[in-house]
């Protein structure tokens, strides 16, 4: 089973973490909250879902976790001013092992400076700035570039989660 | 006395909308509030600040106002994904005439292609799509360009609301 570590903060798009986590979690997979700071509780943009985080970005070692999971919202907004989060993200996307990012979660990427030509997608606010960073947007559902697998939005929920899935298996 | 175009939508940062619109209508400036239908009422994301939208962008046209101010918060990333904001903006910042921007306003401005090799400040989360959309980013409380006038965020509002007032006097 796989201990997923997972970036979040405060306005996170609600389903765009729960129902991942859910099915993560029903398959046996191991969730640890990383954030800007340990025992914070964050709240969901839409739902108020409230979750709290395990570990600051400070003290996490992307070798500690099999997959990072970034959930939308106005949370990667909040994550990419911290240094120590740009670090993590940075060190784990490096590391080969997967990521999946939904949403708005590609700013994160974007100032963590790791997806210079890749192939990755995201919400359509952002589409512009997934560009301007030299990656190649793709609209579709689910975009997969070597470790990196990002979806547009809510809509792609049941896409995501099973490519998400499959990827935790192999 | 000018007639300054509002472009605002939901979750705008209350006070970078009320403290400039109260700085310029006690100057006897007129403000037109355009976003993404007329009537809609959209709210600010910490005080729930009501503003009604007076038009639709697509029946906006840039040669009838005299200023543009774009507040922050998250009101510009809701703004961006509309063709006919974008136009408008586009236009407005080629038109040569003042554009005021504060916080999350230059993601609007990446959007519409329009700071290509300007000086731009903005909100800490954007630097790096500042930089990556070609333009220069400049650290300080107030930036100005040309027309292209621009702060940080909340802290720097006295120094912002000082500047445009005198950009409108001017």
């Amino acid at each position: 089973m796989a201990r997923i570590a997972v970036l979040i903060d405060e306005m996170f798009e609600d389903v765009e973490y729960t129902q991942p986590a859910e099915a993560f979690k029903r398959k046996g997979h191991e969730l640890v909250h990383i954030g800007l700071k340990k025992g914070i509780k964050v709240k969901g943009k839409k739902k108020g879902t409230e979750v709290t985080v395990d570990t600051a970005a400070g003290n996490a070692s992307a070798g500690d976790y099999d997959a990072l999971f970034i959930p939308g919202g106005y949370s990667p907004d909040h994550l990419r001013v911290d240094q120590d989060v740009l670090d993590f993200t940075k060190a784990f996307v490096r590391s080969g092992k997967p990521v999946f990012a939904i949403c708005h979660a590609p700013q994160l990427l974007i100032t963590a400076d790791v997806i210079a030509g890749r192939k990755v997608t995201g919400w359509k606010s952002i589409v512009q700035d997934i560009k301007n960073a030299g990656a190649v947007y793709v609209d579709d559902a689910v975009v997969e570039d070597d470790n990196l697998l990002s979806s547009r939005g809510p809509d792609d929920l049941p896409a995501f989660i099973e490519a998400s899935l499959k990827r935790l298996e192999g």
